[in-house]
């Protein structure tokens, strides 16, 4: 198939080479030249920009960092929407609010483009592995035409309902990700000072009301869980300032919505203060380093 | 064995009912009569108080509502510690602070009685069932000694550490499952404001990062988990009030400890609210109400 | 002095009408016929659009909703800087983000013209009554030039600092006044369910360490000060919707310098959480209403 | 006057010093020998214990560290109410909890000695100065009789109603407190980050609506206001440490009283993050310093 692939960044790079291994021709595009040089000595070929990339393509496929890039990709000058032939369908796998979706999918609609909101969970190595999860906005027979693509990316493509509600179910997962995971921190650091070993504490909470991904997995105290972030540092994993991107739209659309999220409010607040003090790379469950003496 | 047993409440009561039921002679006490009566229909007899109860007593099992009726019951006039025998193992098995623990296991200390602390997660159906989990902070020794008794009340006996730890393992627990559910509570109520199905959303917390105790067992929106507290009005459970109780025993602790904790300090104060407009008996699921239109 | 004025709503209209009755002549602009026809009753002309009001204008005046009108207002297809003379003031009184001053403060300049923020505190009965305060980042000199202008519409006109750091003032301040406001909301209600009589705590209040505007002059419980909104049903005053406005400015601009503010984001979602509960156009004192047992 | 004078800590000392200076005196009682050799020297006479010092006063006055303290000095062996003469007014100017006051009340009078708690502000300043302000509880007959003396060691003394509610003025004005100075250290430090200058920002605070002591009186930020703890390194003034200790006392009746108090419990783990990092003796504002780079 000829596929528009456009942001070749740590997510989409990877992506991307899996979508060439698969056997598809991609035209890419991106800022970076050199992301865009390591694209074609895998077999893709160079746009001259997001219209160009379109032009021919059968499918679109965006991985952008923020809804500004994804606007501008889509509908600045030389974007996607000034050239894609009508009725090919436009997947977007940034994680963007749900207001930029409405208007991109409104936009693409008056051409005859479905737009597609897929963001996903896995992270960079889940990308490299082809392993993500796809969280998909589409209709059910939209869903149908583009799912095989997506699983040459994801082991899982998960329909979350009509256009838009992709994202809905990430900043919804993400947002009590962010909140559990601070939970953890707290339950984890009282046992700490109360004097009961770690170890002991996480068995106990990973088998009673208490157990979460964020104990089970990927546990904030280091050397609980052996291939977790804490235990190396709080290398690799989901980032500070991504969690924080994250619970920043999902309070953005909370206030949309004029719904109240004291915790979720609270929760961002506390990773800002991590990302703050320089933990802003490093994986979100080190925010149990604010618990400490010295946090 | 002839076992002292004080306390007979909506826990207490089936308790000490699986211990007769197992072939022990109970000697019992509570402030209702009413409670004595049933007890001693099933075959228990009647102390005249804690002392009296204890006095040939070879262990003390103790089930009250707070640390106030334990250090009555242990320390007061014609309390246990007045006339148990040296060498006797005291259980007690309410939820209280780790500061009472320890002033009540130096006191046992100091006559030679092995004091344990042991609270129980499971609630009054577990209690009933005979499927309760007991947290106990017990020496090994000690506990392959008592063990045999607290699993004819329960299904696991989980050890945590030394004296103390028990309480430490179910405040840390429950300070967890308090943040939780608010934060499954925003997270659903967030997909409900932003027109994603509550179902859909559920499941795809439940096999994502989000995935936790809270959305998977004890879904807050009703008819999502059949046999949740939420899909029959919030009846049953672990209400507001008792949730409220072991988060202010945990911010207590952390005071004690000098620890911060912000979201559990939050969350503390969320579940007030829930109680002051009246749903202090519901389950703690029913927090999500307060996100709801008229919450 | 010929004057473009655009943006005649509930603030702008009386700012318009008091520059009138100073005898300046006014060009107005606004989505409302009804609010031009009754500027221009009052002697103002009828501009088409802002271009047209600013083409022959020695000063231009804006007072709009929201960042996106201001932007839409200088930058759009017949914007203000279509059309404006080289060297014309352009003073904003809006309430908006910081980083849009800076963006149209950088695009005025490439044409030669200075922008000034100069947004306001003394709500409409001020704007009426020509008695509010202006919060000015202007150059002393631009200040000097424009002052006698303001000084039409209010009674303090304070330079804040260059351009940006009037909005800086005003989002500071009241970040500050919705944070007190909750803190007396708070301190009161425990003073009502502790027992002390309301009057006798708001005068310990007033007179110690505790005293604060929120306390003295807008007090939150009704009767204790006259004619405080509070005493008339929360009419009048500063709507919770206005107070929920700014606090999000206040809260987004501290995103953007990574900084957190645990309790400003608090702050914002009570106040939100009044909102939802039906009361946005009442004063923002009404938080309160939330500490009650039907809150 | 003969007076019972129990406690000679930094307040309590300084305290009794103002009464002997004034004529009366003073039976004298405290752990320290230091600290009753220290008011020997200056004209008291030492006491065996409260019961001794309370067995000839016409005035018993206290001042002690926490409830434990004062209820141990009334209530225990060798307590003042095991002597104390019926009739003789009790006076306690210990800052705890209000259940604690009517408990003693209570006790008092049934042997017929009124209960009057009296705590006070001003710090050990304000103490050697004998320019306290004291907030007491008791009836007005009552508070005729002993004002005179108060008013040997401080400046203002006001009724706040029957007994127990000196205590609760005391706790709803520094909860207030507390909260306040929050908001102007994340005012504060917004303005900072947005590049207002912050002598600017503070002189437009403390004539706007965000106006309160802790701006004005004890502005957070060093060198805004001279005599401030904030401009000569946070020493002095009213500690992180006591500020929690009455945070804490708010917050238990709070949830005594079922009210739920948001921005408070933040609040009070807000300064407890700082008193665990070591700023626990410096002035409460220093709370500010958890919103710098390295905080």
């Amino acid at each position: 198939m000829q596929i528009a692939f456009i942001g070749l960044g740590n997510m989409g790079a990877p992506m991307a080479a899996n979508l060439l291994a698969a056997g598809h021709a991609l035209r890419v595009c991106d800022l970076s030249e050199a992301a865009i040089d390591a694209a074609c000595a895998q077999g893709a070929t160079r746009a001259a920009n997001p219209a160009d990339a379109a032009s021919d393509a059968e499918l679109v496929m965006t991985m952008l960092p923020a809804a500004a890039h994804v606007r501008a990709v889509y509908q600045g000058e030389h974007g996607v929407l000034a050239s894609v032939p009508a009725g090919i369908p436009l997947i977007d796998s940034s994680t963007i609010d749900p207001a930029t979706v409405a208007a991109l999918a409104d936009a693409a609609a008056r051409q005859g483009n479905p737009f597609v909101d897929a963001p996903v969970s896995g992270g960079t190595v889940g990308a490299q592995a082809g392993t993500l999860t796809f969280m998909v906005g589409a209709d059910p027979a939209l869903l149908e035409r583009i799912a095989p693509v997506l699983a040459q990316m994801g082991r899982n493509v998960v329909r979350c309902g009509d256009t838009g509600t992709g994202q809905v179910a990430k900043l919804c997962n993400n947002l009590l990700l962010g909140i559990s995971m601070i939970g953890v921190a707290e339950a984890m650091s009282l046992g700490e000072a109360l004097g009961i070993d770690a170890q002991v504490l996480a068995g106990i909470i990973n088998t009673s009301t208490g157990r979460c991904w964020s104990a089970e997995v990927c546990n904030p105290v280091p050397g609980i869980v052996a291939n977790a972030p804490a235990s190396r540092a709080y290398r690799g994993g989901f980032g500070v300032d991504l969690m924080l991107k994250d619970l920043g739209l999902a309070v953005d659309a909370a206030r949309a919505a004029r719904l109240a999220l004291p915790l979720g409010a609270l929760a961002e607040q506390t990773y800002r203060r991590s990302s703050r003090h320089g933990d802003g790379s490093l994986d979100f469950s080190s925010v149990i380093r604010q618990y400490g003496d010295a946090g």
